[in-house]
């Protein structure tokens, strides 16, 4: 599949940061930046510009705010043109004067993450970022799980409201088959008509990379992906996986395989991502992954920790 | 997704026991075959009737065997008639007489998995199980890497000489993507106008359950899962996504669910399968997985044991 206007994105230490409250240390973000650059990853996000005022400093990592000097030192003197730097600002949880004009920036592109509800306060942000002189975008987390008519509602003040360059469809809840991604990618072009789209999966039901190419294949350009799937719960679509497919030549897997032997595999002593049966259940039911998170933490030997026909009785009856 | 034809095959023993050289306790065996008859799956596959002359019982698991006297203990008095039991031969390592006359045994299907190069020997014991009263069916290994013509040239075999009941599409390697397993039904259909299709996939690319709902949508009946995708290397499609996807009433998610975590997560302090990068790298070049399995074995601990860019190099060079 070679499509020259295919974007790859990856996400790796902004949504990986969702599993250790974006604690990374700073060379294993400065391995991950240089691997991605050297296999012609177009786009990487090092993390969340959100508020201090929303987050504690002392309860979470530095990639939860990405200061402007944290990010130079990613950078240091490696700064790969071909190799944009993305951040994320959540809608609820990001405020404009976190952002410097872009003279002042080594950040090229503002994602804003936003539900359905908040699209006013996305808009504003957005906004705010392209006034700065930064490329912008708007992610739409959970559209599994959202009225049709605020979604419509939203698509089209996106469209009519901001210069973003793309618009996100986020599967937060890692529940769709691909029909629905078929569907929504349809939904999203008819009201988008000046806009990029773009898909960012979970992996709960393993269909993340298999959502993926679905949209490729329904003319989706931006994609996005993580180093062996390292994402909130189930994780995401793995990005070796992702580039492996893609035939542009550009792209080289070799780099993205090296730095997960070295930085990602390691984190696994850590962290636990990836697919398991509570976010199997959740995702089968289209619900948040929250509970799955919640039983993760069990520790092993905890009689609850495997009782997993119990947690679905319990979350099926909650989707009553 | 509710088509009454589609029959959905557990092989979690079978498959799995190629991990574990088919070594799985009794109580084990008993529990995954109650929980797969209360679930409603339509077949059970215990193991291999493969031939002691060719195996070493003193090296090799009972459910490489699958003795009657066995095989009579798993089901005890929870005979269960809406869930077919099935065993697999090897095309090149059983023998005709490792089944005795189906009056005499509680296998109902006997299913012949074989390399292309060894479709003579596949329907002669395919045939050796009908005559002895059995249904029979045939599993057509590492299809992705077969000369076409070899593999059209068995099928118009199989197609004339047999009476199985089905013919498997079967993903070795884990290497196919969707429009590989659209090319391969067409094929397969193309010559096999009087048997159903049945598919069976290996989860390398994390495609196994996304192929089998490609195959599903290409009016595939037949379809092969197993728990918690307990199978060779990277594994096979997940049973309880398959269930969850499959809107047929008969069947019921919960008892897989509450029988993975008593028998099948406690497996994982013994062995490893599932997704990992030295597979992702065998599926992605078509290759066996014999060397990922390999890499899989050396201890964490070993410099080597995620030098991935090595084995991708090596890997790739064997490709050339």
């Amino acid at each position: 599949m070679f499509r020259p206007e295919i974007k790859v994105l990856d996400c790796t230490i902004r949504d990986g940061g969702l599993m250790n409250d974006s604690y990374f240390t700073l060379e294993t973000v400065q391995n991950v930046y240089r691997a991605l650059c050297e296999a012609g990853v177009d786009i990487v996000e090092l993390g969340y510009r959100n508020s201090r005022k929303m987050f504690s400093p002392t309860k979470f990592g530095p990639w939860r705010f990405c200061d402007e000097e944290l990010l130079k030192q990613v950078v240091g003197d490696h700064k790969c043109e071909d190799t944009k730097i993305a951040v994320m600002q959540d809608a609820h949880k990001a405020l404009p004067e976190d952002l410097l004009p872009k003279e002042q920036s080594v950040v090229d592109i503002v994602r804003v993450a936003t539900y359905v509800k908040d699209v006013d306060k996305a808009i504003h942000l957005a906004n705010n970022a392209a006034a700065l002189g930064y490329e912008s975008a708007i992610n739409i987390m959970s559209v599994s799980h959202v009225l049709e008519r605020d979604l419509d509602e939203a698509l089209q003040q996106i469209e009519e409201e901001t210069q973003v360059y793309s618009v996100c469809i986020v599967d937060s809840y890692g529940s769709l088959y691909c029909e629905g991604v078929e569907y929504l990618i349809n939904k999203f072009r008819k009201f988008l008509k000046t806009k990029e789209l773009a898909i960012h999966c979970h992996n709960n039901q393993q269909l993340a990379y298999a959502n993926t190419i679905e949209a490729i294949i329904h003319n989706v350009n931006y994609l996005d992906g993580t180093l062996y799937g390292l994402g909130r719960a189930a994780g995401n679509c793995p990005l070796e996986l992702l580039i492996g497919f893609l035939k542009n030549p550009k792209y080289n897997v070799r780099p993205l395989l090296d730095v997960i032997g070295k930085e990602i595999i390691p984190l696994t002593k850590q962290m636990t991502w990836g697919y398991t049966i509570p976010y199997m259940i959740t995702g089968m039911l289209n619900r948040h992954p929250e509970a799955g998170l919640e039983m993760m933490r069990l520790p092993p030997t905890d009689p609850d920790a495997h009782d997993y026909a119990t947690f679905f009785d319990r979350q099926t009856r909650l989707a009553d």
